[in-house]
């Protein structure tokens, strides 16, 4: 906002990542470069790029040896914003890779991320925002997600947080080291006098030359890929906390989830994109109010599974879109507008299912009402604290049961009810916290 | 969001303001204190202490002279959040009422703001957040308003922008002293030995000792209040700066604002809040829907009449609170929310007098949905350019043309389509805006 604060924030925060993607990664046991791997649906390449993007860093350069071609082509598919740096001396080492990477950057600092590891944007960001200096990512747990098969490099704080050792060999030691680190470019040429080192070796004696290096914990999901057994335990925790929103309800835990999640787990496996998830749970709620409106018993009855089935779809773009590091703004955005179209489907279905009678109308407009409201209320006070009780899925499920039980009347009157008392509610409560 | 940023700030804007307001305003013609002057509906001094707080100063130190007891007074019944300081020597001079009110004050720099001046939040907030020194608010005109009756201040600046000379004998000067400046306490109590100063003279002994003043241009509204002229020429302006709002589209500029504005001005002269205007707004409205609803002839136009004063008067809350300084989130959030409830009760009234029949309500279901879309998509994407075409006053205009004119079901269908065209096109245009 203010003058002060931006020009603070562009002079020091770090804009260039250097992400290592040159390794081969012979413990995956594929010939493929590590970085094509897919994990939670997307390459670590893609992900990574999603991801440093997401946390603001404005340039990635993508350092390449194994195999470059395939992932400069990969990068050309997938239309990744990164620009690209082939080491042709890879396998000497990873210094070989940082430092060919460090000659096209003309910035003080530099983010350098290791290729194989998997990492959360709000880490990246408080790296990136410090506001000098050499700074390591320190995990706080061994093995993150799953028993690596390699060492991992641990790390030795002082009491002030600086970095004091880094190596496998430690015997005491407060953390791992994360794969991410803020270096100053200078003191990194500095230090780097022999091209066959690791970047293990060039972080150690930047701290032997007495360079400062401080450190940032990390707070969130963060893995070393190496195997495939840690692919494996990591897809598992990502499921687990990017699956379910902390915002669910009772309904999306015990029901929609339980239909979603497997669905989802199986499109990781495709390159679906969340936006086509999106289109189909929509094009299935609507071909189900259609089986709903003919007022048929049994037609009825599949339809109202059918507005079951499109309610926990609607979980599967978010899912998909979380798990994959592709969440977005307008992938959300489209996800609620088209909610309230089927919404409103649903209702009409009802409506005509129940002869379109006046009062068939008349209930159907106090619930479409209603429902609008709900989600208007929501909208409106979407950066506070307020949270409506009568959530979709529940108002979906009222629906399917009012015409699978042959009773489309009576799901508009719950419905038209409860979604109104819960709007005025949501109504007072919004204008209490906003005192 | 970073560390490292909100550190910044925290360490160098200006946290504490210093209100002068201890003068008596004799060219006021007025025994009473020149800070309890209504301007633009509420006084001179609420209007600062509010404007300061939106700004983000956290401590406000008003110093009082002449009738101060008025003023507490005053600060007590409004529930003003500001600490008083009485300067019993008021009349030797503002500069010991600065020095009064320094004495209250733990802090390097401070806010000094002119107790009979009008200024806007984002003046005072470029001024707060500058990162240290003296910095003076430089007006450009130097008669914002209308002709004062003293002499201002004029400010000479250098080619880099600080403050080179200060005095109304200037012969060359490059803007006027807009009545607030920063200041670092300890450069004002090293120059300040004579107590029989005023504060002109204090800030033209800070650049005779060679202290560094720095400039910021004032751009929103301020003005200089010393006589009733000013305050009847500075009303003009604020009327035509907050009255209007830049979004008022044809409707709203050559009906409604013709309505709402002489009632708003009207209304300045109470202490009507703002909130209390919403209600009174949504109650007519309601009350129109009520004579629409009888479906009968006489009543439907007196109704019809309604609803357009209601839409009118639906514009006094927002006029209201901006010219008075009340604007708030919450008051803009009532508003909204009861409109919606309007709409919808116009909607209903229509339908009843249509006689209640299937295809009213099928048109009165399309147009309340219609309606609560175009709000639920302003709503998501209300931090975006999109701009919706079919706006409330338009709707409402077409709603009352048809009750007046006793085809209250050609209004239910007009709206129904237009308002769920543009509501599709305003979901377009949100999802292209978002890509």
């Amino acid at each position: 906002m203010g003058e002060g604060r931006s020009t603070v924030v562009k002079e020091n925060a770090v804009r260039v990542a250097l992400l290592l993607a040159a390794g081969r990664g012979l413990r995956m046991r594929s010939t493929r470069p590590k970085v094509l791997r897919r994990v939670g649906g997307t390459t670590l390449l893609e992900r990574s790029v999603r991801v440093l993007r997401q946390a603001g860093v404005e340039r990635i350069i993508v350092v390449l040896g194994y195999r470059a071609d395939d992932v400069v082509a990969t990068i050309k598919d997938r239309k990744l914003p990164v620009e690209v740096v082939v080491n042709p001396d890879w396998e000497s080492g990873t210094a070989s890779s940082v430092l060919a990477g460090l000659s096209q950057i003309g910035e003080r600092r530099c983010l350098v991320v290791m290729g194989d590891h998997v990492f959360e944007a709000d880490d990246v960001r408080r790296l990136i925002q410090t506001p000098a200096g050499n700074v390591a990512a320190v995990g706080r747990s061994e093995q993150p997600v799953a028993e690596s098969s390699t060492r991992p490099n641990r790390i030795r704080l002082r009491d002030d947080g600086s970095v004091a050792g880094l190596g496998p060999d430690l015997d005491e030691y407060d953390g791992v080291d994360a794969g991410l680190s803020v270096v100053d470019v200078q003191d990194v040429l500095l230090v780097t006098y022999r091209e066959r080192e690791s970047w293990l070796e060039v972080r150690q004696q930047l701290l032997a030359h007495g360079c400062e290096m401080q450190s940032r914990e990390v707070r969130g999901l963060w893995a070393d890929v190496d195997t495939p057994e840690t692919v494996r335990a990591l897809e598992r925790s990502m499921w687990r906390r990017y699956g379910p929103k902390p915002t669910d309800g009772v309904i999306a835990r015990v029901l929609n989830r339980r239909i979603s999640g497997p669905l989802t787990r199986l499109l990781l496996r495709t390159r679906l994109s969340p936006d086509v998830a999106t289109a189909l749970a929509f094009a299935v709620t609507l071909i189900a109010a259609a089986l709903v409106a003919t007022g048929d018993t049994w037609l009825m009855v599949a339809g109202g599974l059918g507005v079951v089935l499109g309610s926990a779809l609607d979980g599967v773009d978010g899912e998909l879109a979380r798990v994959s590091a592709r969440a977005s703004r307008r992938g959300a955005t489209l996800d609620t507008l088209l909610d309230r179209y089927a919404d409103l489907a649903v209702v009409l279905a009802l409506v005509l299912a129940t002869g379109a009678t006046r009062t068939a109308w008349a209930w159907g407009f106090a619930a479409a009402v209603g429902c609008l409201l709900i989600s208007y209320v929501h909208a409106v006070g979407r950066d506070t604290d307020v949270r409506l009780l009568f959530r979709r899925e529940f108002r979906l499920l009222i629906f399917a049961l009012a015409a699978i039980s042959g009773f489309p009347l009576w799901g508009l009157i719950a419905v038209a009810i409860a979604a109104n008392v819960d709007a005025v509610r949501g109504v007072a409560l919004l204008l209490r916290a906003l005192r």
